[in-house]
């Protein structure tokens, strides 16, 4: 029996691609309308894991993630960073002259700030999925509106490219997590670089957060990412989130977060994981 | 004369109120349509400061600001915290009864979850603005339509509020700045409670964020916030932004300015600033 794997967004979603990357080609995929709705369906066993988006390279991080990752009791099981490349898509007998309107991801949109700048004719409006932007664009089959999405989508719903590569910023990479129950075994690859993610929060005095990264820094262990988070329901209080390069289960990561736990008010390891590029 | 503040709303705006709060209430608003045509009305002189939110405690930072902060050549002139409070908001012949859309900003959409679950009738729909979706229901006068803004917006356009202090969560406030350009004297009052925001990089190894912190902890100064944010061009490497309570022409924060410099690959300081609840 294949894996069932849950993203948010249609077939042909950036997150389908990175589901495969992770999970491998012979999976079956459980497309979400919300963030919410993908980690409900691992929760209800309507789904063995998802892939979430949590961070792009260009715009940040994707909090609506990180908080229902603290919320769920979901490990990280792998990573990957897609290339985003954006297309400007329409059915097959259009135009680029004809296009009036552009539908996509409001993320998708900010990111072809510059091409929408230059075609002013095509008035950009948001919808919720740059896949779902393509599939709504062929069932209209209007000859003046189009979508911005992935290659893929087009050749799913049997659109055309009018133009390809339309982001400002080529540097456009969106980091994609597979996480899954962790009782729940799941063959995930072993590619030799594994990463180590932990929230914790510490008392909000001076030097306190200094003192908690202290416990990474005197092993020398390799931070690639810190970011704060408010604390809901205490104001400007803040949890932090950090990914570490190596395992949890081996030093110096595993002794760094002993004495982490002794001075931290929260520790949550939320997984560690092979790395895929 | 007075100062020509701009900020991103309409009339009745959250920020409007942030707006007098912290420039007074003799002061001619600058409505904008966007946080970047906020930014360029004061690069144009088309106004003397402007008001931008930063930060929500539940939902976090407002990042197209910090972003937009650091491109331009503003510095932080104050802050103030205002809690916000989401009301339905209608045509004064309307009774709750009969509502069966709501528009707001997707933020406050999302504040109000509770209430629009428990209202199943109600389809939420986003629109860029709070004080905007009052304007515009009232323009349409429908009777099935209503807003979530502040009360204010319902006194303004005329409109009635058909329930009050609808959001999820009582602890909601959002942070706002006062910009201008530093050449520009604008007379804020001193709250006696300063704080001083700033941006570096550090080079991408380990423990190069610990040594940073270690500028401020070693003088016990106290980090209110840090957060981290892609550096555009570069995947996976971060600019850093910090809020220290303190003024930044005075010691102990100077010093530890200057020895931030001495390790960091870029430092600005954004402002140092009053800070007013």
């Amino acid at each position: 029996m294949s894996i069932r794997v849950a993203y948010q967004g249609e077939r042909g979603a950036f997150s389908e691609r990175a589901a495969r990357r992770l999970a491998g080609d012979d999976i079956e995929t459980v497309p979400c309308h919300s963030f919410e709705e993908m980690f409900e369906s691992v929760g209800n066993d309507d789904a063995d894991c998802c892939v979430a988006p949590i961070e792009n390279s260009l715009a940040g991080s994707i909090h609506r993630n990180y908080d229902l990752l603290l919320e769920s009791n979901l490990t990280i099981a792998g990573e990957t960073n897609l290339r985003i490349v954006h297309n400007l898509i329409a059915p097959p007998d259009v135009e680029l002259a004809q296009i009036r309107r552009v539908y996509s991801h409001p993320v998708a949109l900010a990111q072809c700030t510059q091409f929408l700048r230059t075609n002013r004719t095509m008035a950009p409006e948001a919808v919720h999925d740059t896949a779902g932007a393509v599939r709504m664009v062929m069932d209209r089959g209007r000859n003046d509106e189009a979508a911005i999405a992935s290659d893929e989508s087009a050749g799913i719903y049997g659109a055309r490219i009018l133009a390809r590569g339309i982001e400002d910023n080529a540097q456009n990479y969106t980091r994609f997590l597979l996480l899954k129950d962790p009782a729940r075994a799941l063959k995930v690859g072993d590619t030799g670089r594994w990463k180590t993610s932990l929230v914790f929060r510490v008392a909000n005095k001076p030097g306190s957060l200094f003192r908690a990264l202290g416990a990474f820094a005197i092993f020398e262990i390799d931070l690639s990412k810190i970011e704060s988070r408010p604390v809901e329901g205490r104001p400007w209080e803040y949890a932090f989130y950090l990914d570490l390069v190596g395992r949890s289960d081996e030093a110096p990561i595993s002794r760094a977060l002993a004495n982490l736990s002794e001075m931290a008010e929260m520790v949550k390891v939320l997984g560690t994981y092979p790395s895929r590029w």
